[in-house]
This record gives C-alpha cells, sequence and structure tokens, in this order.
C-alpha cells in the first residue's frame, strides 16, 4: 500500500515531471533532474534514520533475495562463518544461501512451534569469529518482531528489514548491514536499499558478480549501471510524506496506535486470536485465526467481499494476516476491527 | 522515451486499476490482476516476437551489467571457453565479466576505428567448443548494428539487445539467449528480459547465486520474488501499443523511414557528417559530427535551447548523438533535422 497523496503527486506528474516536459519514466540517469532525485532520496534517509557518515546507502536491484546471495559472498571473508537466527521462511532461505558459500551456524530457531516467537538468545551459542550475525527484523508471514537486538560484540549485525523499513526509529550504529526491499513501506517492487558500514565493503569473493559486489555501486553512487529510477522516484515521494508527518518517531506512534487497535481486539474476542506471543508480536503484520478452518474460510470470503483484501494468511501458515504498513490509516484498522465484531457476533 | 499513450493510461489507471480499487504499484504479485497481467506481458512477448514453444521467457531485475555475470555462470559449461566479438563498451564490459570465470576468445574487435562499424567475422577464428558466441546486437553508444547474424553452427548464440529491443523482427531460433534491459524500448529502467531456450537453462555453475540461475525464475514463471510489477505493467502497455501499430513489421518500417530522414541529410551535409559505416548503421542510434569541437559544443548548446535534450555524445566518444527509439515519432526526427539544416545555414 502507498500513500495516496504519493499516487495523486504521481500521476498528476507522469507526462512532465517540474516542466521538465519528460516523464521520470524517460529520464536519463545521468539527467541533472535525476540527479536531483536520487540525492535527495539520499538525503531523507539519512536524515530520517540518523543513517552516520560511515554508512553508504545504495540502491540497489533483485530483492532481498539476491541479498540472501551478496550477504555471504561481500561478508564471509574472515572465518567463513555466519551466525543465523530462524525466525521463518526469509530468514531460512537466507541461511540456506549462505551455507552455499560458508559455514552457517543455526544460532536458534523457532521452527517448533511455527515460528510464533522470537528466539531468546543464548550468547554462549554465538561463533565468537562469525564474519557477521544475521537475523530477520520483522518476519512478514509470521507477525514476530525483534523488539531487543541480540547483543553481537564486535561481530557485524546484518538485518533484513524489508518489512519493517521506517517503520519505527531504528539505531543505525548498531548495524552492519541494514537491507530491504521497497514493497512493503518505502516504494514499489523493484527496488532494493542497502545501508551498509563502510568498513565492511570491498572485500567480496573473487567468485562475487560484479553487479552483487557492493564496492561497485558504492564506488559509484548507484550509478554503474541504469538503476530503477521511477522507482526510487516514488521513494522519495514516501520518504517526503513520512518527513511531512513528522519522521520516524511520528511513525511509530501511528504504527503503535494502529496496531494497538487490532490487538487489544484479538485479546478480548471470544472468537479470533492473535497467533504470535505478546512481546514478540510486530507492528506491520498481525496474524490470526478463529480457531475453526470452516470459520477462517467463511471469514476471508465475506471480508473480500466487503472490501478486505489480502487478509488470507500465507499459504505455508492458514488463517489470516492483517498487514498494516505505513500507509495503512488508522481507520482502516478500525474499520476491518468492526467488520471482525460484526461477523463474531453473527457467528457465535 | 515512452509512447505518450502508455504515459497517459498510466497516469489515468494510477489511483485504481480497472477498477479493483488499488494502484499496481500496490498490487501483491500473487494477486489475480497481477497474474493476468504478467501473463499478458509475456504472451504479448510470444505473439510480437514469435518466440517458439521451446524458449521461457523471463521478467528479471538488474539491468544487462548483472547478464553480464549470469550469462557465463549458466552457460560457461562445458568446455569453460566462450567467443565474444568487442563492438563497443557493453560487449567489452560483458567479456571482462566472462573472463572471471572462463577462458574468452576475443573473435574480432572494433576498437581500432573507435568501433564505428560491425567487424567481418571470419568462422576459422570461431572456437568450435566454445559454450557460447556473444555479440551485442545494437551498440547505443557507437550507433552500429548487425544487420546479418554470425553463422555459429551449433554454438548457441547470445544477444544483448537492449537498444533495439522490438525494434523490428528477429529470428528467434537462431539465438540460444536474447536479453536486453527494457528502458530503451520496453518499458521504464528496473526491468531485465531474458528470452533463452529451453535446454540452456538448468546448468549453473555452483558458485551461481540463487537469483542469477535462469532456473530460479524458469520454474517460477518469474515468480520466485517478487518481481519489478509495475515496471511489467508498463511493459505490457507498450507492448499493446506496438501490437495496436502492427507489430515488429510495422515497428521496422516506422523506424526505417525515421532514421532515413536524419541519415539521408547526414549523407547530403556539408557540415554534418554521421560516424558509422553505412552498412553497419543502427536504426536506433545515430551518431554524428560536424569536425569541430567548437562547433560540436555550439550545436548541443543551441539544440538543447531549442528542446532537443540528451543530443550529446557519450562521453568516451564526443560529438553527438541522436537516439530514435520506438516511441519517438518521424515529426520529432524531422523537427531535429530542420534545426540542424537551420544551424547549418547560421553557421557556414
Amino acid at each position: 500500500m502507498l500513500p495516496e497523496e504519493v499516487l495523486k503527486t504521481a500521476a498528476a506528474e507522469m507526462l512532465d515531471y517540474h516542466g521538465c516536459g519528460q516523464s521520470v519514466m524517460e529520464m536519463s540517469h545521468r539527467s541533472k533532474e535525476f540527479d536531483d532525485i536520487i540525492k535527495s532520496a539520499e538525503a531523507l534517509f539519512r536524515e530520517l534514520m540518523n543513517i552516520p557518515d560511515n554508512y553508504k546507502v545504495l540502491f540497489l536491484q533483485g530483492g532481498a533475495s539476491t541479498q540472501f546471495s551478496a550477504i555471504p559472498l561481500n561478508l564471509m571473508n574472515g572465518s567463513g562463518k555466519a551466525d543465523y537466527v530462524i525466525t521463518g521462511q526469509w530468514a531460512n532461505k537466507a541461511a540456506k544461501e549462505a551455507a552455499r558459500y560458508g559455514e552457517v551456524n543455526v544460532v536458534a530457531s523457532s521452527k517448533d512451534k511455527t515460528f510464533s516467537y522470537i528466539p531468546k538468545l543464548d550468547k554462549s551459542t554465538f561463533s565468537s569469529d562469525a564474519d557477521y550475525f544475521y537475523i530477520c527484523m520483522n518476519n512478514t508471514i509470521y507477525g514476530t518482531k525483534y523488539h531487543e537486538l541480540p547483543d553481537t560484540g564486535n561481530v557485524p549485525l546484518v538485518a533484513d528489514v524489508s518489512s519493517c523499513f521506517l517503520s519505527e526509529p531504528m539505531d543505525v550504529t548498531k548495524f552492519g548491514v541494514i537491507y530491504g526491499g521497497a514493497q512493503k513501506n518505502i516504494a514499489p517492487a523493484g527496488l532494493t536499499v542497502v545501508i551498509i558500514r563502510e568498513d565492511l565493503i570491498g572485500h567480496a569473493r573473487d567468485i562475487t558478480p560484479v553487479m552483487l559486489d557492493y564496492k561497485t555501486q558504492a564506488d559509484a553512487d548507484s550509478l554503474y549501471n541504469t538503476p530503477p529510477c521511477y522507482t526510487i522516484y516514488i521513494c522519495k515521494l514516501v520518504l517526503e510524506w513520512i518527513k511531512s508527518l513528522g519522521g520516524l518517531e511520528a511513525m511509530k506512534v501511528r504504527n503503535e496506535a494502529k496496531a494497538k487497535v487490532l490487538y487489544d481486539f484479538l485479546d478480548e474476542s471470544q472468537m479470533f486470536h492473535g497467533t504470535v506471543v505478546k512481546e514478540d508480536r510486530s507492528l506491520m503484520n498481525v496474524p490470526f485465526v478463529t480457531g475453526s478452518d470452516e470459520l477462517n474460510a467463511k471469514f476471508i470470503k465475506e471480508a473480500t467481499a466487503a472490501g478486505f483484501v489480502n487478509l488470507k494468511g500465507h499459504r505455508t501458515v492458514g488463517g489470516m494476516r492483517a498487514s498494516i504498513y505505513n500507509a495503512m490509516p488508522i481507520e482502516g484498522v478500525k474499520a476491518l476491527v468492526e467488520f471482525m465484531k460484526k461477523f463474531e457476533a453473527e457467528n457465535k
């Protein structure tokens, strides 16, 4: 979901961006106009996330799945080992891909309870000589989120933030790499943003494809080849929208208020229940069930007919999932809860 | 440049695609609506290019620069050798990247004359056991194009068609792989289309990142992860526009007529001269010079002021270059020639 204001601006500027006579879709990535767009997008990222000067902000392509390879190819360059916490399908895919390039130590997993919690981590299980420590910060499918970061000491912490990007403030200095696909919170699909500490760049393995080596785009300010210009433009509009609302502190207040409406109802309902332990609940993805597959199916059908789309849980979990990303207004969540109340009353 | 009709449709459908209440930017890539879009885009590619059933059409990310690695990683799996013809910067970059993974045999190069021609190829210099034979079909920077294909026998021919995609009919059966970035002729930047013969899929080297292995997306109909949905949607609109004009035969007639206007003038002008040998001229990119750096600079300045943008030649060549891709109407070329005539008269 994208803010309506952003879509309206994009539609209005489609044929002529700021009087330059061209659409952003047609601009040369070497033009002054696009240079302004990508520089503004980077500056807004730096401002909103308070990114220190010793971190690069890279605008890449290929999604998180491409980063699953890029991370080990660039970072597994010392002991050849990395620690992974398995909190769902994406962390698992990342670990599997890394294991093709080096030694993966699975520190912990919450697979035993269908990833319904974030494991309590025991530092004694961490590899002290790991090249990095990997987490998936917010687990889209299962609705969990790290509310406290593992203390990895000198081992760089790497986080996939695809589904919680810019949803609340983050202390960037605690991370070696923060990356995410744009399609949940910051732009349409087709853009991957990587925020990486400079000392981690430049040590890629010999076999690394040129476009997966962070140094390639870091040295070229993300203009080594043609970037996804239009998607970066929409990203810039979204960042401006976040800034206009008060930045990430304000997004956090907004997202907490939205999530509270839904979680409070789930906690009191006799029919609907959240599937995640309370302390690990995501602000972005809220999975829930009725306790009956038949009732779940009926609810999804009636909800869809009433205009609540994409409520079906991921095929690997079943049940329902409400995704309440940045762009979702609180009114949307309230309307959903009203609909759930009505459904509960009608199906007692 | 994109057709104005396409941009108008995109603007009109920005907030609500076909009454579904969502923008294409917001759609799940697993939704029925997006499934229709990507399937239509593939069907249109197959229809327009007459692609046989034993070829896959893949919608990927990362640009031609990513394919420079993917090609050797997937195809250099027999002798570990490949033949490359060096006709410009992009072919050269592709060959350099391939040389990191295997043995590259440079069959021929036109570097001796600043890539102003396509080398005549001597079959005795081809490696009979090469895993593939690589060409850059149209050379954006230098304005050359293969008007005849090398006869590579059983060795699969691989072609980068980024800057001539869908500009005229191609006999797909003559190729093992045809690929191109979308940003010249078929969509905004951020989409790479790969058309590959099925028997070439599934033999990637062990070290190949999952997203660079053609099998990953071939097995998943390009939906292994979230594709660049909005860019694929614009691509579909462009393909519909090409079809409405009469398909690739009609595009060829149109593009030849456009190019003729400009080349005819360059051939008769006393001031402006094309830089490419006649038989290798591109229909898409037309580089030209005045013979004086000072006059070149004056021309670019005055042309830009008159609204003819992006006429400056690539920084590695100098002079001027007119890019007259599919979406450029003949009126645009005629207006440019009128402007050149006027400039010539004023600066005799």
